[in-house]
C-alpha cells in the first residue's frame, strides 16, 4: 500500500557502528525478524527523544534511566512484535532481565545498554526468547546491515524505511544512515515510533543534543497518521566520530544534511501510514504563531470527513473549509483566509473563489501527492506537516491487528 | 446500522406549533422529504444556540441575525441535501430569498424566520425548488406532524430521531417534544448538527436561554462521532406557553425531563452514527477540573485505534491506555489512575489489574453498548460522553457521499 515508497537503496555504512537482526520467536511468523542489535563503538556520542504518553512503556522507562546514569552508550536493543506497554512492574524487570543478559555477554555496564520494544500493547515480554537469540544476534554483528536493520524493527509497515546521506567537508566526507519504523499509533510528541540515525562525524554531547531537537522538530514531529501518540516512541541520534571531522549544531551544510534525512524518514513512515493511499502535506502559511499554525495543519490532518474525502479522491473542499473553522486558533480572520488544494484556489479572501470548477479541484485530488495550503495572512509564522488518508484498510488493519 | 434505536413512537402534540416536510427536489430521490416547515403560534418564547464553526453557512448568519432583530420567531424553514455552506455571499441572497418568499406568503416580518439547512458544503442552493414548495407545504401545517418533520430533517441518518415526554405540574399536563438530525460531521460545540424541541410550558425568555443553555451542556455538547464540528450546527427551543403552566430554570421536575429529553436526542444520534455498530459511553470520574475531564473523554473517544478496536470488539486496551497517556491534561497522576472496561477493571492505581483476564475484557467489548470509566482520583469532576466506533461503513458512507 506505500504510496511512492521503494525499498531503500544504497545504504552507506557508518563506521564504528554495526548491526545484527534475527527471528527470535516474538512474532510468530518465522520468516520475519523481531530482534535487532545495534552496536556502537566507544567515545561515540549519543542522545535520544522519547514519547510524552504518560503511560510510556518499560523499556522506555529504563532507557530514559540508563541515558540518564551514564551517556556513553554502546549497545541499542530492539524488539518488534511486542511493546512491553502497560504491564507494570513485571515489564520493568523484563527489560531489565534482557539488559542483564547482554551486559553479561558483551561485558558493559548494563546502564550502556539502552532497550527498546514496538509492537503489542499489555502483552507480558517473551524474555526467554530474546535471551537465547542474544549470543548469535552478537556473533553476527556487522558494519553493512542497516538494511535488514530497518526490517527487523517493522511492525505493521510494509516496507523497510532506510535513508543515507554523504556530504564532504573540507574535502572530508561525512556518512550519515539512518533507519525507522512506524506505520499506525502515529503522531510523535517530540519523538517518532523508533528511529536511529548514526553519522561517524565528531560531534560534542552538546552540540549533538542540538542537532537532535531541531532536526526532530521538523520531521518526526510533524507528522501524523491517526492523531495517536504511542506509548513507545522514540528516536536516537549516534556521532561515531570516525570520520575525524567535527561539527556542531550551527554548521550549516551538516545540519541541512542531517535535518534533510529526518524529513525523509519521517516521510517514509507515512507513505507507509497503515492503509495509506494518499501522501499529504498541509501548510499553514502566515499565522499569527507557530502554535497557531501547527494546531490548525493538525486539525485538518486529523479530521476523518477530509480523509474519507482524500481516500475517495474527491473534491468534497467544504470538508476542509468546516475543519478549517473548527481550528481552536488564537487568532483567526475569516476575511483574510485563502485556500489552495495544489495550484488551485479554493478559497481566497474567506469567500469560494470565482475560477473554481469541481473538475479543477478533482484533477488535484485524483493525485497520489496532494498539497493543501491555508494562507492565514495575519503573521510570519508557518508550519508544514504531513498525513495520509483513511481508507478500508486502515480499518481492516487496525481491527485485525493482534488477531 | 443504528444501534439500539427503533422509530420514534407515541410522539406529543405541543399546542401552538404546526409542521410540515415535503419533497421540494433538492435531493435527488422523490421518495425523500427535504423541506420542513414549523409554525410558532405568536407568544412563544424562543432561542437557539448555533455552531462555532468560523466558517458557519450562510442560514446560520441570518438565521443569527434575524434572531437578534426579533426575538418573536414565527416560523423554522428547514431544507436538508444542502448546506449552502461555503456559498459566500450568494448563500446569504439565497437563503434571504427563501425567508422573503415564506414571509409574504405568511404575511409575517421577514426577521421572524429563521432558516436552516443541512447536507453537502459549498453547492448553490437550489432557491427556486424551495420557493415553488413553499405554498403546499404551508397548506399542510398540522400539529401532529413531528414524526415527518424529523424525517425530513435527515441526511446520512438511517431513522427519524424524535421524543416525547409528559409531565405533570400541579395537577396540570405539560408536554415537551423534540426532533433532531444528525449522524456524521459530530463534535457540536455549543450546538448540534439540527435539534427542534419545543414544549408548551410558558417560560420566560430569559429563562428559556437559562434551560437551553444548560440542556445542550450535558447532551449535544457531549457527544461526539468524528470530532467534526459542522458548520450548520443549530438547535432551537421553543416554549409556547399553552398549557398555561409557567416554569423557570429553576424548576427541578421541569428541567429534568427537559434535559432528559435533550439527552436521549443526543444520544439518537450517535446510536445513529455513520457506519456505527457500538453505542460507547466514556465517563471521566473525580479529576481536578471540568476541562480536563472532558478534555480526556475526548481524547479517547477521538481515538482511531480505541474506536477501530471496538468496531472488531477486541479487547485491546492498551489502546485505551494509550489514548489516556497522550491526553494534554493540566493535572495527571498515572499512580491513581483506574480504568474500567464495563465492569471488568483494566487498570488500578496505574497498573495492569491481576484479576483482568482476555475473556473477561472480550464479554465487555463484544456488548453493543460499551462503557469505559476512567477515575483519576484527583478531584470532584466529572464529564460524561457518547461516541461511536470506526467501521468500514463509516469510511464507506464518507467515500461514497456525495456521488
Amino acid at each position: 500500500m506505500a504510496v511512492g515508497l521503494s525499498p531503500p537503496q544504497n545504504l552507506l555504512i557508518v563506521q564504528g557502528i554495526r548491526l545484527a537482526s534475527c527471528h527470535s520467536g516474538i512474532k510468530g511468523n518465522a520468516e520475519l525478524d523481531d530482534l535487532v542489535l545495534i552496536e556502537i563503538e566507544p567515545g561515540s556520542t549519543i542522545d535520544a527523544v522519547f514519547t510524552t504518553n504518560k503511560f510510556c512503556a518499560a523499556p522506555v522507562t529504563l532507557a530514559k534511566k540508563h541515558l540518564e546514569l551514564q551517556s556513553h552508550s554502546r549497545y541499542l536493543l530492539i524488539n518488534s512484535g511486542n511493546a512491553n506497554a502497560g504491564t507494570g512492574l513485571k515489564g520493568i524487570e523484563d527489560a531489565q532481565a534482557s539488559c542483564h543478559q547482554l551486559s553479561e555477554l558483551t561485558n558493559v555496564e548494563v546502564e550502556a545498554i539502552l532497550p527498546f520494544s514496538t509492537g503489542v500493547i499489555g502483552q507480558p515480554l517473551p524474555v526467554d526468547k530474546i535471551q537465547s537469540s542474544l549470543p548469535q544476534l552478537i556473533e553476527s554483528l556487522a558494519e553493512d546491515q542497516w538494511q535488514q536493520a530497518a526490517a527487523g524493527i517493522m511492525t505493521t509497515d510494509t516496507i523497510p524505511k532506510a535513508r543515507s546521506r554523504q556530504i564532504n567537508i573540507n574535502g572530508q566526507p561525512i556518512t550519515i544512515t539512518g533507519i525507522c519504523k512506524g506505520s499506525g499509533m502515529i503522531k510523535p510528541d517530540m519523538a517518532t515510533m523508533l528511529a536511529y540515525v548514526a553519522t561517524d562525524a565528531k560531534v560534542s554531547q552538546l552540540e549533538l543534543t542540538s542537532c537532535l531537537q531541531q532536526a526532530v522538530e521538523g520531521s518526526f514531529n510533524s507528522i501524523t497518521v491517526d492523531g495517536d501518540t504511542s506509548t513507545n516512541d522514540a528516536c536516537v541520534l549516534v556521532a561515531t566520530g570516525k570520520s575525524g571531522v567535527e561539527v556542531d549544531s550551527q554548521h550549516r551544510e551538516f545540519v541541512e544534511a542531517l535535518n534533510e534525512l529526518f524529513i525523509e524518514l519521517a516521510q517514509a513512515i507515512i507513505r507507509d501510514g497503515e492503509g495509506a493511499t494518499k501522501f499529504v502535506e498541509i501548510a499553514v502559511e502566515q499565522s499569527q504563531s507557530k502554535h497557531d499554525a501547527r494546531t490548525l495543519a493538525y486539525t485538518v490532518a486529523h479530521s476523518p470527513l477530509v480523509k474519507t474525502a482524500l481516500f475517495a479522491s474527491d473534491s468534497n473542499w467544504g470538508r476542509i473549509l468546516a475543519a478549517v473553522g473548527r481550528a481552536p486558533l488564537s487568532y483567526f480572520d475569516i476575511d483574510k483566509v485563502d485556500i489552495y488544494l495544489g495550484d488551485v484556489c479554493l478559497i481566497e479572501k474567506g469567500l469560494p473563489h470565482v475560477d473554481y470548477s469541481e473538475s479543477k479541484g478533482q484533477a488535484e485530488m485524483e493525485k497520489e501527492d496532494i498539497h493543501i495550503r491555508i494562507i492565514l495572512n495575519s503573521g510570519e509564522h508557518s508550519a508544514t506537516i504531513w498525513t495520509t488518508d483513511l481508507s478500508y484498510d486502515y480499518v481492516k488493519i487496525n481491527a485485525e491487528y493482534r488477531s
